[in-house]
């Protein structure tokens, strides 16, 4: 992957991020898919753009490649989700979030967000002790370090 | 914009947002951004993409249009973020989270999200009394309309 400085951080997520196959892989991957065939069979995807896709993902350290190989099989590799890869649950639990709410599927929500004690959960903004702040009042704020000009 | 019936709420989502573009210039709107000459200036992207991704965002009620004129020149669009348009700004949110934790820009966060009173901001997963509830606790739970087979 380029090595690049933009200044904001959406644009940099979306250098690894921003492309619709992408975030369908790392959605299996979540749920525990990790061979190739298996991404493939779940996602419908042509193997070069999921080859492609799955080396970026490793290449930013979301995924990582481990050797595996069946008896009476060559040696393949399996993608597993990394820490830095988990923490992308809150972009994809916003993403579904969001798609529920506005581009609905008529029978309702194929997948849920819930507590270990099964209490629905949604995605917001929490304050710096862990309680959450309306839309209404969350601001961006540009820092000095915003580039000018 | 095709009528699709995908199940998964984060595929329908990417038919809306599923590209770079898209979410650039989702930012510059919610950042009050409404003119096509504006967009061009802040993204520098071709016109051309720039037409067809807002005409995207307006027919998915992401952003509306609305005329307006200038003395001595023709009527032009402007473009306005919308409730749910700005319902995504959790989406943006997040991804910059992750963006400024896993892909840093080396001078420091260019922007950043603050309570009214300028108290720091995250985006988590949130229970239905408004308390976050740590990644690993949050569980992503099939219901009986997934698709089988």
């Amino acid at each position: 992957m380029a090595v690049t400085q933009q200044t904001c951080s959406i644009a940099r997520s979306l250098e690894v991020l921003g492309e619709r196959w992408t975030f369908l892989i790392l959605r299996e991957a979540l749920s525990g898919t990790s061979r190739f065939a298996d991404f493939r069979a779940a996602l419908g995807v042509a193997p070069d753009v999921l080859s492609d896709r799955l080396a970026t993902l490793v290449a930013a350290g979301v995924l990582e490649k481990r050797p595996y190989r069946k008896p009476g099989s060559r040696a393949r590799d399996s993608y597993h989700v990394t820490p830095a890869g988990s923490e992308l649950s809150v972009v994809l639990g916003a993403l579904q979030q969001w798609g529920d709410d506005h581009r609905p599927y008529e029978p309702g929500p194929t997948v849920v967000r819930r507590t270990v004690d099964g209490r629905p959960l949604h995605v917001g903004f929490v304050d710096d002790e862990g309680k959450e702040v309306p839309l209404e009042e969350v601001r961006f704020k540009r820092t000095e370090t915003y580039p000018t000009s």
